[in-house]
């Protein structure tokens, strides 16, 4: 059996390693534009911040790794055709681009990721514009940063204040700006992210919402950054301002695109048969609201990879709908959601009330206690529709606890009634988690004794 | 409304506490014959290891606290007489025995916990050999080790590794001695409970496993213990060697005890009307195995006096079988458990597999990833059904996140397609619980193959 990969990034290495996994025999092929293979691209950020060393750390395995497990890659190749028909790719190697290659496949598996989305703004082309997506845009970013005094980041999402935050680090004068009114309005409701933004404004960083970037000013070089009536002078500008999947290689092959992106079945399949997808260039499902959706998230690649390369070898395996559980660490401050928020439940016409709790990661009198912040949201049955916690320590795994709480349509009555590990160290004797909860129910209840009235 | 709560631990005032969030006008009594209420015993070790101050420090309320809800705290006073059928109790401050006192009530509520259980041993009345359960408990030892150089502590549960671990942060040599041929018997299965013993050591405590305390020696103090052939000179001897249910004044209002203690229903409700029980002096049910338990925790005390305290006020509420969820921190290690070991699950009569893994808690480049160790225990139909953890961080949540799994009743295989959340400094891109599961699911497979040949 042939598998070519087209991608070598978490969904094409998941996919490659996981059929390894479960077929000794299976011919694998990995081809990437890329140089550098199985990186942490969410690991950037914190190379920039100095948390990690250098940007060689980040890099999980070489090629050579992967020959071990007798999966070969193919780096810095560019697939130039797809011929669904006959089974076969077409590619060259960037440094020998009139060799042009042929290889056949059994089945093919596009991942081939996504593109930095660079908004069509005058200026963006100038010298110290900057998109972030792989090693060599951080690689670069670090070493104009160097030479660099004051830095705009455009886009207030995850990736936009971690490189903020980075740059700070390093010592320029770091000021983010977005066009909507509240940062991480993907994932945080407007209360949730003024604690956020309160954090960084404290970390020294200057904010601009409300405002989208109207213009770059410079001759070559980037001189300054232009939103409503502020013109701010700068050295060097990265744009944060999202990823568009690539899926150009998806449509030479004839598959069909949804609304956002790649078209896949439960089981990664395109509409060609024998054409699979996975990660970034997908579309998936939403597990609340049923619609179609992004998830670009590296854990979605890795667990699409898995679902893909069972099916592949004749196994039975879906990959389930997404809550798209997110977390992040800026500095000291931990924050993450999953599911909807307020804001997007109310876009999507559900309705719902809020249970908040206000507490301590340890017991009270415990020292190095520090402050949580839980936004509990849920739909007037009770059920657990998203949730969003913030503090400087213990977030992920109490958003893996709620992700776990929706993905099994939990009330906030029963999750109110759960049982908690606890010790003084570690927790309160009563979860913040469960005075949410409470909050919540008491909210719903006082909602239904309105309507009776 | 009267309501008499007989114990001022966490089982009592959170049914103080509940009864008056739903009921403003209610006349609520608590009477305790301790001279502290409201303080968090679980917090005693770490006081004496130096990480808690002091003692004043973990007691989170006084009586005057509660009098300002309109709830009265009466202290050092003992109950010597329950007449359900006329539903009064008799009662006399500690210091005034002659002045014998009457107390009406609506409901009773028993929430007398459970007192040290002292082994008889030789030996075991001498000066320098304490209990622990109270605050004087903690204050005595405290004292004591002040003048001391070597300790024994009976019993390798959490509360004598975490005492042991205090004594020695105070500069003593400290010897564990445990009956059964590991440590942590009840939540660990021996393979992980050598992690934890090896950490032990590895800080310089020592342990004797599988050998009973036969003799403390001594003429008016301590001067030895006894077990086996050994003889070990000490100075004090702490027996941590569990707590049995105080069930006094159940007995004497004519309530029924099951097989560990005082029989209660779903609704809290004992057998003699009006009368409820909570804490650590009821026995619950084992949401896995059905039977009759104890589940000597302060969180599910807190919970028991919150379902005790709705039924009172007439709203619905049940408690159900606990998974007896625990986690517990010594030193820089963390490690916690909850439902069925592979040992308890067999002595039930349940064929389990289990899936491990050791991984790291956060992305493998990140500095300051921590090993963690996992298993999952899982029935044949893969339900998991009991989970342990152990890490130098990060392990609370992750119980949780367990429990509820366990709760839900969730197979392995469904928990290794769920999403986690993921970011470099807080995780891996597979959760260390996602690895477990996969191998729980692989030894399934294998098993279930087996059995086809």
């Amino acid at each position: 059996m042939k598998i070519v990969i087209i991608g070598g990034g978490a969904g094409g290495l998941s996919t490659a390693s996981n059929i390894r996994k479960y077929d000794k025999d299976a011919e694998i092929t990995v081809i990437t534009r890329d140089e550098n293979i199985a990186y942490s691209p969410c690991a950037i950020p914190y190379v920039l911040c100095g948390e990690v060393d250098c940007f060689e750390n980040i890099i999980m395995h070489q090629a050579e790794d992967y020959l071990e497990r007798d999966i070969k890659v193919i780096t810095l190749a560019e697939v130039f055709e797809v011929k669904a028909s006959e089974k076969k790719i077409g590619y060259y190697l960037l440094n020998q681009k009139e060799d042009l290659k042929e290889m056949e496949y059994d089945y093919l598996v596009i991942a081939t990721g996504g593109a930095p989305f660079i908004p069509p703004v005058e200026g963006s082309d100038l010298e110290g514009v900057f998109k972030i997506r792989t090693i060599a845009d951080g690689q670069e970013i670090t070493k104009w940063a160097q030479k660099s005094k004051k830095a705009v980041v455009v886009g207030a999402g995850l990736i936009g204040l971690e490189i903020a935050y980075g740059l700070k680090k390093r010592g320029l004068d770091v000021t983010v700006t977005e066009m909507l009114p509240q940062i991480v309005p993907r994932s945080l409701d407007p209360d949730m992210a003024l604690i956020v933004q309160k954090y960084l404004e404290k970390e020294g960083i200057n904010l601009i919402l409300g405002h989208p970037i109207e213009k770059i000013a410079g001759t070559t070089k980037v001189e300054g950054a232009v939103f409503g009536d502020q013109c701010i002078d700068v050295d060097m500008v990265v744009m944060a301002t999202g990823v568009r999947p690539e899926t150009k290689m998806a449509t030479m092959a004839g598959c069909e695109l949804g609304r956002w992106s790649i078209s896949v079945n439960e089981k990664m399949q395109t509409t060609v048969p024998d054409i699979y997808a996975v990660g970034d260039c997908v579309e998936v499902y939403d597990a609340i609201t049923g619609h179609n959706t992004q998830s670009l998230l590296g854990t979605t690649a890795v667990r699409q990879g898995k679902v893909a390369a069972q099916n592949i070898v004749g196994k039975k395996a879906e990959f389930i709908p997404v809550l798209n559980s997110m977390v992040s660490k800026i500095g000291n401050l931990e924050f993450g959601a999953v599911g909807l928020t307020k804001v997007s439940a109310i876009q999507n016409g559900i309705e719902v009330i809020s249970g908040k709790s206000r507490a301590l990661t340890k017991a009270r009198y415990y020292p190095g206690a520090k402050r949580i912040d839980i936004k509990m949201i849920c739909n007037l049955q009770g059920v657990i529709i998203g949730c969003q916690i913030i503090a400087e320590e213990r977030v992920a795994e109490r958003v893996d606890t709620m992700s776990l709480a929706i993905s099994q349509k939990l009330t906030c009555s029963k999750l109110s009634n759960m049982e908690f590990s606890y010790a003084p160290p570690l927790s309160m004797v009563i979860d913040p988690i469960i005075l949410a909860a409470e909050d919540a129910c008491e909210k719903l209840s006082k909602l239904n004794n309105n309507h009776k009235k």
